[in-house]
Parts: C-alpha cells; structure tokens; sequence
C-alpha cells in the first residue's frame, strides 16, 4: 500500500525524470517570454498606480507631473534592457549579475548582488502575489475579508506547478501571459480611439477630489514627492535580471536569444507602461492610500476598498464594470500578476544552486528533485514568501516598500563589473570595429551603472523608513550568512583532505556485546561479534537493579555461554557513563586498538511500539560516536511487526517517488 | 560548562540519590498522615458547599434537608474507613484495591480498578488545584481574571516538589496541613461556643433567597435532588485509597502503621465535615451555581464571584472579612487543598510504576529518576491534569463532575475482592477466635461493597449528563489500552525468548564500505573494515553525478587503494535502492552469510551543521535495518568542531544531574 502522501505528492508533481532527460527541458522564445518576463509586464498594471497615489499625496494638482516621472520611469527601462543585453551575451551561463559581480568586482561584490537579488526574488513573489488578488478583488470586492488566505492559496499552487518542472510550467504560463498583453493593447488602442473622437473615456473616481495629506509643499518637498513617486514607478523593472540568470533554460544560442526576448519584454513593457498612464490621465482616475481620502466618495470609505487604476480604466473604456472587456481584463491581469511571481519561482532557485555549488549555501539547494527541478530552493522561497504575505496582510502598497531595493543593488553593481569587463576585452581586442563596439558597449553600461546608482540613493532615502530598513538589515545579514556557510564548507574540506596516514591500520580489534538480557537480539549480536573474529570479545552489562543482573548471569551461566560477562556497576542507576569509563580505560591502555560496540537493536513495525521499548542503548550510541577509535555496530533484530512495515518498504522505497511507482 | 537546563534541574530537584538511599525514604505517621490524607482532610473545604449548592436548585427550603445528606456521608465515611482498615493490613505491599481486585477477582477487574484510580487521580489534582484557588479568589477577589493561570503555576510547583521526593515533600505539606486542621477545629470550636452564649454567627448571605430552578419538585424529583446532593457529598471520600497504595511508603509495621494512620484520618475528616456543615446551617449559609440566583444580592452578579461556603462561616465566626482570624483559615484552607492534589501526586506514580512493572503501561513509567522518584509518572500526571484545569477554565463545580465515579468504581470492587478473600482465609482458619475475626472483617467488607456499590450507581445516575459521561468512556478505554500494552509485551517476550540455533555462528562475512569521496572519514572506514579482517571487503559509491563519479575514481586510481570500488547506477538519483538491490543479490546468492555496511560519518559540534551537511546515508542506515542478515557499523569522524561538544559532554554527561555534578 502506497502511503497517502506519496500517492499525493505523485498527484501534484507528476511522473518523475530521468537525469539524462534534462536537456529536453530546454526552452523556445515564445515560451521563454512568459515565463521569465511576466514579471515586468505585469507590473505595468500597478507601476501607474503607485505613481499617482505618491502625487497625490500632495493633492490633485501634482497629478499634472505624472507623464514626467512616467517618461523617467521609460529611459531607465531603455537603459536597463540596453545594459543586459549586453550581460546575457557576454555570461550566458546563467549566473547572471551575480556572476557578472564576482569575476569583475570581486567575491564580496558578487555576494553582496547574491544577497540583493535573493531577498528580491522573495519580494517578487509577496508583491506580485498581492497585487493579483487585489485585482481580483477589484472585480469581485466580496472576497476582501479572505485577502490573506487567497494570496496563500495562490503561492501553495505556484509552488506545485513549480515543482513540477520547467516546461510544464511555461505552457501554462504563455496563454494567460499573451492574453493580457493583447488585453491591454486593445484597451489602449480603444481608448486613444475614443479620445480622438472626442469620447474620451472617464472614470469612476473622475470627479472625486483628494484630501491631500502635505499641502503647501516648498520647492524641497516637491522635489522629494516627486522623486517617492518615480521610486514606485519604478516596480516596472524588476523582471530583467530574471532573464540574465535564466539564460541556460533557452534553447541555443542562448545569449542573442535571452538578448531578443529581452528586447520583446522591454518594448512591450514600455508600450503597455505608457499606453496606461496616458489612459489613467485622460480619463482621470483618483486614488488614495485610504478611500477616506477621497473627497466626494459615497459608499462607507472605512470598509470599501477602492479600484485598482487599472480596473478603473478597463470600466471606462469597456463601458462598465458589468462589461465583457472589465471581466477579461481583470482576469488575465490577475492571472499575470499571479504568475509573475512565477518568475521568481524560476529565477531564485537556480540562484541558490549557483550559490550553493560555489558553497555559499547549504548543499540541499543544489539537489535536483524528482521532476529535475531544484525543489529545496522552490519550497524556501514559497515559505518565506508566505510568511511575508501573512505578517503584512497582503497590502502591495506596504510590501511594495520593501521591494526593488535588491534590484536595484544588483543592477549597479552588475554594471559596474560590466564597464570591467569592457576594459579588459578593450586590452585584448585587436581591429579597430570590435575596439569600436566594445567603446559604445561600455559606454551603455557605465550609464547603466550611474543611473541605476543614482536611482538606488533616491529609493533608499524615499523608501527607508516605510519598511525598505528591513531589506538593508536583510542582506548584509545574508550576505555574512554566505560568507560563514562558505568558510565551514572550506575548513571541513582542509579538515577532511585524505592523506596518506589516514589509512593506516590499526594493531588489535576489541568486540564489547552490550546486554540487558539474553534473547534473541542479544545471541544474534554475539554470534556476528564472534563471525568477525576480534582481537578480545567481551560482554558488558550495566547493572541499574541487582536483582536483575543476578537473573541475568543465573540465564548467563545457565546457557553455558564461553563469551565472558563483565558487570559495570552504576550507583546512580545511569547507562552512559559506566560504558564510556570503561572504553576510555580500555583506550588509555592500548590506545593504538580499536573497540568496537555491539549494539542488539529491535526493529518495530509501528511508531508506538518505540513509546513501549525504553531503548537507552540507543541514547548510548549517539554519544560514543564523540569517541575516536570506536565503531558502533547495529545488529538489528526485526520483530514480527517490522515485517508488515518491511513488505511496505520494499514497495515503497525512499526512491519510488523518483521512480513513479505508487 | 554545564547547560542552563541542567542548572535549572539541578535547582529544582537537588541533589539527586544513589539507589541504595530508597530505603531511608520511609515516612513516619505523623508525616504520612499530611501525604495521603490531605485529600480528605481537605475536601471538607467543598463537601459541604456542593450539597448546599444541589439542595438550593430546589428552593431554600429543601436546605432543611442538609443534615440527612451529611450523615449519610459520614455514615459512608466510616464504613469506607473500616474496610480499607482490613486492606491495608491484609495487602501491605502497596498495590491497594488494584491489587485486591486482581487476586481475587482476576486480572480483568484488577485493570478496571487500576484505569478507574488513574482517571480519578487526575480530577483529584485538578479539583484539588481548583477548589484551592476558588479559596484564594474568595479572599483575594482581584485575582479571579487569572484563575486559570494561577492553577497552572501551582500544578508547576506540585510537581516540582514531588520530583524533589517524597519525604521533602512530607516535611513541606505537615505543617499546613496540620495548621488547617487546627484552624477548621479552633473555628468549629468558637462557632459552637457562640452559638451556646445565644451569638450565633450569622453568614453575610444569611439573608440573601436563592431563586430555585425547579420548583413544585414532585416526590421522585426530590428523591433525584437529594441523591444529587449525596452524590456531591461523597467527595469527603477520595482519600482512603491513596493510603493503601502507600503503604510501601510507611514505616514498619507497615500495615498496622497504616490502618492507624487511616483511623486517624476518618475521625479527624468526620469531625470537620460535620461541624462545618452544622456552622453552615446556623450561620444561614446560602450558595447558588450562579452569583445571580441569589434573590437580593446587591453588587454586579455577572462579574463577581460568592466567597465559598468555608470562607462565609470563617469571616461570621471571627468577626468579618478582614479579621486575622478569616485570612489565616483562608490561606491554609487553600494551601491544603492545593498540596491535597499531592495526594495523587504519590499515588498515581506509585500505581503507575506497579502497572508498569506487570507491563501493562510503558516500561517508562517504572524508572526512578534522579530523586529515586517515578518521575515519568509525576510529569504525565501533571501534563493531563493541566490539560483539564485548562479545557475547564478551572471551574470546581464543573470538574466535580467528573470526580468519584473512579474511586466508588474501585471502592466497589475492592470490597468485593476483599469478601472473596476472606472466603479463602476462612477455609484456611483453624481457631475458632480466628475464623469470628474473619467473620466479622467479611461483614464489614461486604457491607462496604454493597454500599458503595449503590453509591457508584447513584453517582453514575446522578452525575452522567453533567460530564460524568466522559469518565464512562475514559475508564473502558483506559482498560482496553493497558491489555494491549500487556499482549504486545508479553509477544514481543515470546518471539525474543533465547533459543540454541539463536547461537548459529554464520559462516562468511562480507563488508562493504559506503564511499561518496575519499576523504579521512572514508580512510577510517576502509581501514577499520580492513582491521576486522571479513571474508570479502568492497567499497561501493552510488553514481548520481556521472562527472563527480568519474572524480572519485581518478582519486581512488591516484591514492593505488587495493580495496576494489564498485560503482552503482542511480539514474533517478536515490540513494537506497541500488544499495538494497546490490544487497539482496548477495543474500540471495549465499544466504548463510552476513553483511557488514560500514558508513563514514561526520560528528558535528553544531545543530547547524548538520543542515550544511547532506549526509543521506543515515537514511539508508535506518533503512538497511530492515534487512535480515545485515549489521551496520558507524565509523565515526569527529570534526574538530565536535572536540568543543566532547569536552562539555564529558564534564556533563546524561548521568550527571544524577550525580549532582553541574
């Protein structure tokens, strides 16, 4: 009989793979897009929003500034999709800035992008998460009290199509990831139509006013409200290191693949970006941080929440919230953002394996599971993910202070190992065309590298004390957490490196028997004691109740048994010490032999059936282990009930879930 | 250094005794009349509340019945004291009813006795517990938002005096107990004296009516209603048992010293149920289930609580609720009553440890700890009585409920076992004085079994709605679970029990060293094996990386190891399977001989170090003891890491809060 769990985790994953499949998983472009770029296009459907809700917060007549912070939010996305390109070319291995920061900037630097991207690949998921279902949310507000328990429901769904393999995933991901994207493109093409003939479209919270909560703003504060908003923007570009660190998913050539897809996504990005806030300023959409700021809502603000922008735009251009085209989009925009965090699901595992090959991490992360993915490092992430989600209750707008901090470290330091990469290329290059290409390669990334730099500053400062602290504690901890993993790995291989002593033989063998009483056990660990011929064959018993002990030598005696019986006495009724006094006496005398500990050990059939044996024996073991110069023995004595559990056992191996069998 | 758990320990228990120290551990009269008795003695504290409070549900007028119902009680009282007089000194060997039971009315009635006195010394705790605490809120009513908790931290402290030992803990409850005795008599005393000069004290609710539930009560109900009340009456009983299970415990002649000590016990219990209850009714005592059926009570009775019925007659008799006289009574009142669950406290373990010894609970439960106590018994005692304070918020009268069905279950039986004894010393009896001894002790005996048998249904009628049902079902469960302890015992005895094939030496041995890389541990390992000079020696490594394999091999080539390396193909990346598989073929092939797998493990110092080492070998070693004809030998590497661990292990071993070494 199969136990339920295997029969449930077969259900989930699947048939499991060989090794020599894993070429196979390799994936086209058409696929690789959705699966690795979701990210930045979904957060199309919430970059807008997050800008307008900033300006707002200085009162409607800031909104005028938004095309300005949304044309900044596009040259960096320009710059970004520019500056990798160039990365997935250069390092198609897969390792991405992390890679790119450690051969150019040095271990350290590439730690620091390691810790960086891990803790926002985590964000990726808590945020993305968050924001589909408020997309949900916005078309089915019933669902607002059980906000919490979706987001979780929808992480424990991403991590089963996960686990079960790339492809698979990729299939699953391209139709609802395509969907969106012609979605919103016929949204945008709709409503600019409209407009042109003079039906422009408007939106719910049109003519609401705002309650600002900063008036009278001086010249700095502008300047700083300004900047908080271009920050939020600024969400839009947190996809592309997805595809630096996927590279080795596509199929060959793997670097001016990644390098067209990346293409694709930025320019669908930019267009979908831009479409939806010119369409958020033509037909006027209002939103606050609370509904109560809202200046004319009618409903009860306390406990409604309002519309995401996008879905407000959708109702506009659609006609209606009752409409065909509101319903669709909002589905496929939760969908997408549901899956972006898909994106991380692919991205922070390979990381981690990277990282746990180069011994930064612990080696389970490097383990491929049943269906070839790497599942360790899938279940982390959805676990710390989860844990985000509950402890801020599945608020974006509070998440979302803690996001792109990561993204952004990375991206700096990426560039900057990247403008190293160019002067060293630039000594070796020989004709003047590729000294000419690699001058306007560096000169893409030394920007890359500044203004990324520039726009990690201004979101550190805008960010820091609404959550974005919790990420600078995070990833010097994590980067000190790496460094520690990788010195304990180094000083146990020194440790450990064979040498040519290490094999040595040892003079003389000493075989102790313990014993409690004489059964079966007790003359099966005899009898292989005696098989393996030692040097001296002793049996030990440990005397806690006399009356015991005089039963056993009685039986001992009785059995005519050659092997002698040695009693250790133990005043203090304790099992442990009186053999480790004894073996250590037995060492100092001859410390060049070995002694080896037979252990009689039941095996039982049913967890309960250890509650009834009070195996001290086996404390005992664990602790000799401590001592050089031991070897512990198990000899197992299987009870009839261990029998029923073998059959199952043997039907049912640690392996079969690997193998299929059920 | 010693850890902060065994400081702790040490400060707790104390110095722990050596086991020929168990016999100083025999208690005097005066110090065993506190240690068992205390039960009894103190529920006097709420005998006489809970009839009131029964009778009341009827009208106040139905309180003139009061005196009937607690001379029934003591009438009860005598003949149970009596009986376990004859028990006591016919058993002295401690087993009490259960023992009575099973020799004389076989092992199946013995279990049924033995699972009733379980259930019952759990509620004694925890009513115990909660009736102590109802005493303290009476005099402190600040603290009755706390009464959960405040039971809790004393059921911690029960059980830290009794892991202590028995005769500390008898120094620790003489004095309250005895000062609660003093007090109880001084106020009976005084009350009666008053009442004599025409002052008869007169209790603050002495003028309060008590809203009856039911009214027009026909005759059949107020037969119902005063069974009722007998049936809450019948708690002054609890204790008689606790003192024949303890005989072992008192000094010799041990039986004689028992039956007095037990005399002692009924005439002092007698003595203060009845005068109390006679203070009760000339002080007018009134008491409701709720504050607010009492007709005229002034204050809020949704939030306030009514002082019990000890602490009303205490503050009339000494002149208020502030006179010294009422604070004393009240703070022994409530120290008796939460040192009388140390009753159970010695009595349960006690059974336990007996029940254990017959193997019908865990062998566990028959280990004397540090303190030569049976510190498994005292923890489970605690734990379960926690849980039930806990899942009762603590209420005395709701716990009541559930209280005495298992002591008239055993009272009942004991009894009975005790006529059938006497049968048999009968035919045994030569003298005619001896044979009018038996005779008038058969009577006694017989007519306690008849009594409390009608009690034990009374009880049972009465009580079953209320909660009492959950006993009905815990005692049959209680009972089918000790044979089943028994029947696995007594199986896993036979199919051990030491034969001669038992002996059979096999004839090879074959060692198979587990090898993932050659490093130290592995060295050790061969050349352990080697030492042990087995028939054939194999080092196998399982292919899961096909580049890391190949390594291994160049490394054993380069070291010119002359032990042969067999390589097993894993394509689904297990471990186990092709490990098992490569051993069943051998078995098959020469099944007369036996394996030896030797794994190289790692000793690590930290918890965490285990999570940055993947050792899946130990899941095989679990595995492989499924295996017949297989012993598995752990060679141990010790990390450096592990030296730290080694050293405070070797100053602080598993024995030594035994040793009182810190």
């Amino acid at each position: 009989m199969p136990s339920a769990t295997s029969v449930l985790k077969r259900l989930v994953l699947g048939r499991p793979f060989r090794s020599d499949r894993l070429s196979n998983e390799l994936l086209p472009k058409r696929i690789a897009l959705p699966i690795f770029a979701s990210d930045p296009l979904s957060s199309v459907t919430y970059a807008t929003q997050e800008i307008l809700l900033i300006l707002a917060l200085g009162g409607v007549a800031f909104l005028h500034l938004t095309p300005w912070v949304a044309l900044a939010v596009v040259v960096l996305l320009v710059v970004v999709v520019l500056s990798y390109r160039q990365v997935v070319q250069a390092y198609p291995s897969g390792g991405g800035s992390y890679e790119v920061a450690s051969r150019n900037l040095g271990r350290d630097a590439g730690l620091v992008v390691a810790g960086a991207l891990l803790v926002d690949y985590v964000l990726t998921v808590a945020v993305s998460v968050a924001a589909g279902v408020d997309n949900i949310i916005s078309a089915i507000p019933e669902l607002n009290p059980h906000r919490v328990l979706i987001n979780i429901v929808f992480i424990v769904l991403l991590t089963a199509m996960n686990l079960r393999g790339v492809r698979e995933s990729g299939r699953t991901f391209a139709v609802p990831t395509y969907a969106f994207v012609a979605g919103v493109l016929i949204m945008i093409g709709l409503g600019l139509v409209q407009t042109l003939f003079g039906h422009h479209p408007v939106a719910e919270s049109a003519h609401y006013g705002i309650h600002a909560e900063q008036t009278g703003l001086s010249g700095l504060a502008v300047v700083f409200l300004v900047l908080r908003a271009f920050s939020s923007g600024c969400t839009a570009l947190t996809g592309a290191e997805a595809i630096s660190n996927g590279v080795p998913a596509f199929r060959k050539p793997k670097g001016l693949n990644a390098a067209r897809t990346m293409t694709a996504m930025g320019v669908l990005s930019i267009t979908m970006f831009a479409g939806i806030t010119l369409l958020a300023l033509i037909s006027q959409v209002k939103i606050a941080e609370s509904t109560c700021d809202l200046v004319g809502y009618p409903g009860n603000c306390a406990d409604e929440s309002q519309r995401t922008v996008i879905a407000q735009i959708a109702a506009a251009v659609f006609g209606g919230d009752h409409s065909v085209g509101f319903y669709y989009l909002q589905a496929t925009a939760a969908l997408i953002l549901i899956l972006a965090a898909n994106t991380a699901f692919n991205g922070f595992p390979l990381l981690g394996s990277i990282l746990a090959r180069d011994r930064f991490l612990p080696r389970q992360l490097h383990t491929r599971g049943d269906r070839l993915t790497f599942s360790n490092g899938i279940i982390l992430l959805a676990l710390v993910a989860g844990l985000l989600i509950y402890v801020f209750a599945g608020s974006t707008t509070r998440l979302i202070q803690l996001y792109i901090i990561g993204v952004f470290t990375s991206f700096t330091l990426c560039q900057a190992g990247m403008v190293r990469h160019w002067n060293r290329e630039l000594r070796a290059a020989e004709t003047p065309a590729a000294r000419r290409r690699i001058h306007r390669a560096r000169v893409i990334n030394a920007f890359g590298a500044c203004f990324t730099g520039v726009v990690l500053v201004v979101v550190l400062i805008t960010k820091f004390t609404g959550g974005a602290y919790l990420v600078v504690i995070a990833i010097p901890v994590l980067f000190l957490l790496m460094r520690a993993i990788r010195r304990h790995y180094q000083r146990v291989r020194d440790e450990l490196a064979p040498d040519e002593a290490g094999g040595l033989l040892p003079s003389r063998v000493h075989a102790l028997v313990l014993v409690s009483t004489l059964h079966k056990p007790t003359q099966r660990a005899l009898s292989f004691a005696k098989a393996s011929r030692p040097d001296t064959l002793t049996a030990i018993t440990i005397n806690v109740d006399d009356a015991e002990t005089r039963e056993l030598q009685r039986v001992w005696e009785q059995h005519h048994l050659t092997i002698p019986l040695k009693v250790l006495e133990s005043p203090y009724r304790e099992i442990t010490r009186p053999v480790l006094n004894y073996i250590k006496t037995m060492r100092r005398d001859s410390p060049r032999d070995i002694i080896c500990v037979y252990i009689p050990e039941y095996v039982v059939g049913h967890w309960w059936e250890n509650l009834l044996h009070n195996q001290s024996a086996l404390r005992l073991k664990g602790r000799l282990l401590f001592e050089s110069g031991v070897m512990v023995t198990s000899v197992p004595w299987q009870l009839h009930s261990s029998a029923a559990r073998d059959l199952e056992r043997a039907s049912h191996l640690p392996g079969d879930t690997r193998r299929g069998i059920l």
